[in-house]
C-alpha cells in the first residue's frame, strides 16, 4: 500500500475521510487503558502529530501497549474526522507493525530538556518540537532565498571555499593542508611546495570577490554557501562555520541595493509565515512571544534610510547614559543599534560609513572620509546585512589597497575588473544564521545550525 | 529610466515594439561604417546578444565607433522588430553612454581560445559563449534539484563541513587547523589541545552520516553542499572541492530508491532543456553534437535494473578483449560501464554489489556476500549516482564496523540511530559536477566549476 504523509492527511483531510490509509513514523507519546490506546505519531513531514487509536481486536495489542517513545511503526487504518475533538481527525488502526522498539535508555524520554542538554544530543534534537520547527524553517527560508533571487533573474554562483586570498583582509582564517604536522615537528621544516596546492591556503571568509567576477558577466548573481571564521569568540551570535548569502549586482548603486535588501527580506519573512504557520505559532507561544507580530510589522514598514553621521547626531542628542560614547567617524555599538531601531520603530539602513572602519573595496565618497556602505539594522537582532557600492574606479581602488598595505599582485584579477568593462555595482552579505535567529526568535546561533562548530566544539 | 534586461526584450518583444527602452551591458562586438554602426550587446541576463544600431546623429558618434570588446555601456533607444533579419529585433539607439572603455590588452580579444587558456583567465571566462552557457546551466540545474526535492516534501539539510569523522573511512581528507605550522617546526611538537577545536579535524568527504540523523526526524531530507577530497589525482572527472547532493529517505528500500533516482534525474534534465534552449542549442552545435538527442532519449527510457552478478555474466559472455577482466565479486572498470549502458541502450542501475568493495553502512544481504547498493550508470558519463539501502540492524552494523577495525566509539551516535527508532532507510549521493558534465557535454570537470581546485591549483 502507498505510504501517505501526515502533512498530506492534514492538508487533504476530507479526501481521506473514511478511507484506509498507510502511514510510517515515530511514536511521540503512547497511552493505553485495558482495551484500547492512543499513539501520537510523527513522521517528520508535518509539525503536528497524528493520533492513532488502537484496540484489543488487534492481534498484537499487548505489544502495542508497550511501545516506547521514538519507536518506529507502520500503521494501517481508517481516517475518521473528529470535528469536536482537539485534533481534526484520528486514525482508527487496523494494523500496527512495530519496526523498531526503542529501548528505555532513549535520552529524550521526558519533555523539558534544556537547550544545552539537547546540544549534547544534537543528533536527536530535530525530533523535539523546538528543533523540528527551527530546522524546517531553516529549510523553508533557504528555499525562499533561492526563489526570490531566481524570480528576479539572478544566477546562483558557487564561490570556492578553499582559497589563497583572504577576502576582506580581516577575518581570521582556518588553514587547509595535507602536510603531515607530525613530520613538520620532526623535520623542523615547513615546505609549502609539498602542500596539496603548492602554497598556503585556507577556508574562505567571503565569496564576494569571486562573486563580482560573475556579476560582470551575468549582471546579477548570488552566492549561498558556507563561510568560515577562525575567531576565538564564544558569543551567542558567532559560529566558526556558517552559511552566507552574497548577491552582487552590476549597474546598481547604493539606493537600488537598499531596495533589493528590503524587498528580499520581506519576501523571505512572508514566505516563512505562509509556509510554516504551525511552527511559527509554536515559537510565538513557547520561545519568543510577540515573534509573529514583530515579523508582520516588518512586512508593513518602510525601512528608514539615514547616514551614519546623522545616526551619531541622534545618539549624541539622546538622553541616554551610553556605555560606549557615540563618536563621529567611529563604529557604533550594540546599544546604539538597539536605540536606533527603537527610535525609528522599525528596520534602519545606516549609510555612508567612515572609510577607516570598512573594507577596502567600498566606493569612496567625494567627501574623502566616508564610503558608500550600508548596514541594515533590524529591531531585536541588530545588524542583519552589510553591503556597499563597490569602488569601480581602478586608480582609486589601487590607491586604497596600497594605502592599506595589501598585496595587489595576488588580487590583480580583482583589480582588472575595474579595467575590463567596469561599471557601478553593489552587493551585500547576509549571514543565514543571523536571519534564522531573527525569524525564529531562538537566541543562540548554536540552536539554528544542525551541527554547530565553535571554539572547542566539533562533534558529530 | 527603468533598466530592462535583454532576456525581457527577447521574451516580450511585442510588448516593447516601437517603445523606448533602456539597457545596460557589455560590448561583445562592434563594427561601423562612416555614418552608422552596430553593437552586439550582452547584459548577462540572456545567452543571446541584442543588436544596437547607432548613427552619426548621436553627439558622441566618434567615441562610440571606438568602443572595444568588453566595454560597458548604457543604451537608450527604440525597439524595432526586424522579422526578415537574422535577429528578431534591434535597438535603434538615441543615446549611448560609455561607462568604461575597455583597454586593448583585454585578454579575450579574439574568439577561439582554448579551454586551457580560458582556465588561466577563469575570472573572465563566464563572458564567453561556452562558459556563459555552462554556468547558467549550473545555476538552473541547481535550482531544479531544489525544486524537485521541495516538491516531494524533503527538508533541505546543511551538513557540517568541518568534521572530526571521516565519513566513509575512505576518501583522503584535508586537515583544517589554526595551529601555526612554523611554530610546530620550531618547537618540534604538535599539540592538538591547542588547536581551534581541541582535536584533529578535517573537511568532510560526505554529509550522509549526519544526513541520516535528520532523515530519522523528518523522514526525507537532502543535502546540497560542498564536499572535499585530498586525492592527488589529475583526471578529467576529479576535483578536490565539489558540490554533492545526498538525499536520505526513511521507510524506503532499494527499489523505491531507484524510483527516486530515476524520477529526479528526468526532472532535472527536462527542466534544463525547458529553461536553457539557447544554451543547449549552442552546446549541441559546437561542443557535443548529439547532446540534446541523448538527453531526450533519457527522458523517454525506462532505466534497466540488474544485479552486479548478472552484469559480470554479461561482460564475461561478451565478445570483447577487455583490458580489465571482469570477475564476480570485484569492481567493474570504465570499459565495463560503457559496455553495459550500450548493451542496454540506456541508463542502468547495477544492484547488490560485493560487500568488500562497498561502504560499511550498506545493508547486508542474506547471501552474506553482497550489500543492497546501487550505482546508476548513464551512457556517455559512466557512474552518476551511488546509493544503498542502509544497514538498519544495530548488531549487524556494529559487527561490520568491528570487522573493518573502525572506531565505533566516535560513531556511537550513528550506531544509536539503529537503536532509537531504526527503520528501513536508503539514500544516494550525486556529484553535482558529474551531473553537469553529463548535461552540458563538457568533458573536463575544471570547466563546469567556476573556480576549480585540483592538485597544485588554487587560483583566485
Amino acid at each position: 500500500m502507498q505510504k501517505i504523509t501526515v502533512r498530506d492527511l492534514y492538508k487533504n483531510t476530507a479526501t481521506y475521510a473514511n478511507q484506509e490509509v498507510y502511514i510510517c513514523g515515530w511514536v511521540r507519546t503512547c497511552r493505553d487503558s485495558k482495551t484500547f490506546g492512543f499513539i501520537e505519531l510523527n513522521d517528520g513531514s508535518f509539525f503536528k502529530n497524528v493520533q492513532v487509536v488502537y484496540d484489543n481486536t488487534l492481534a498484537n495489542f499487548e505489544d502495542i501497549t508497550k511501545l516506547s517513545i521514538s519507536s518506529s511503526i507502520k500503521v494501517t487504518g481508517t481516517l475518521v474526522e473528529t470535528p469536536e475533538a482537539k485534533q481534526p481527525f484520528e486514525i482508527k488502526a487496523t494494523n500496527v507493525e512495530i519496526e523498531c522498539l526503542s529501548p528505555n535508555d532513549y535520552p529524550l524520554q521526558k519533555k523539558g530538556h534544556t537547550t544545552e542538554f539537547l546540544r549534547e544530543h544534537a543528533y536527536l534534537r530535530p525530533r523535539t518540537n523546538l528543533f523540528s520547527a527551527v530546522f524546517r524553517i531553516r529549510s523553508v527560508a533557504a528555499i525562499a532565498i533561492h526563489n526570490y533571487f531566481q524570480s528576479q533573474g539572478y544566477i546562483y554562483f558557487h564561490a570556492p571555499l578553499i582559497t589563497a586570498n583572504d577576502g576582506e583582509g580581516a577575518g581570521e582564517m582556518f588553514q587547509v593542508t595535507t602536510l603531515d604536522l607530525d613530520k613538520i615537528a620532526e623535520s623542523g621544516k615547513v615546505d609549502y611546495s609539498k602542500d596539496f596546492f603548492g602554497k598556503k591556503v585556507g577556508l574562505t571568509v567571503t565569496g564576494q570577490l569571486e562573486g563580482e567576477t560573475f556579476a560582470m558577466a551575468y549582471g546579477k548573481i548570488y552566492t549561498f554557501g558556507p563561510s568560515f571564521r577562525a575567531e576565538n569568540s564564544n558569543t551567542k551570535t558567532h559560529a566558526s562555520e556558517f552559511w552566507m548569502i552574497e548577491p552582487e549586482i552590476a549597474f546598481c548603486d547604493l539606493e537600488e541595493l537598499m531596495d533589493i535588501e528590503e524587498d528580499m527580506l520581506k519576501y523571505i519573512v512572508q514566505d516563512v509565515l505562509d509556509k510554516c504557520p504551525e511552527e511559527m505559532a509554536f515559537l510565538n507561544k513557547f520561545i519568543a512571544p510577540g515573534l509573529i507580530e514583530k515579523l508582520e510589522k516588518l512586512l508593513n514598514s518602510k525601512f528608514t534610510r539615514i547616514s551614519h553621521e546623522d545616526v551619531i547626531t541622534i545618539l549624541k542628542e539622546a538622553n541616554v547614559d551610553w556605555e560606549f560614547k557615540p563618536e563621529y567617524g567611529e563604529d557604533i555599538a550594540k546599544e546604539h543599534e538597539k536605540y536606533i531601531t527603537e527610535h525609528f520603530n522599525g528596520p534602519v539602513f545606516i549609510t555612508n560609513w567612515p572609510k577607516d572602519i570598512k573594507a577596502f573595496y567600498m566606493k569612496q565618497n567625494p567627501d574623502g572620509k566616508t564610503v558608500a556602505a550600508v548596514d541594515l539594522e533590524v529591531p531585536g537582532a541588530g545588524e542583519l546585512m552589510g553591503g556597499s557600492q563597490r569602488e569601480e574606479n581602478y586608480d582609486k581602488l589601487l590607491a586604497r589597497m596600497n594605502e592599506l598595505g595589501m598585496n595587489t599582485e595576488e588580487l590583480d584579477w580583482y583589480l582588472n575588473l575595474r579595467k575590463y568593462g567596469s561599471c557601478v555595482h553593489s552587493g551585500f552579505g547576509m549571514g543565514f544564521e543571523r536571519l534564522l535567529i531573527y525569524l525564529t526568535g531562538v537566541e543562540n546561533i548554536r540552536d539554528v545550525i544542525p551541527y554547530y562548530r565553535t571554539p572547542g566544539n566539533c562533534d558529530f
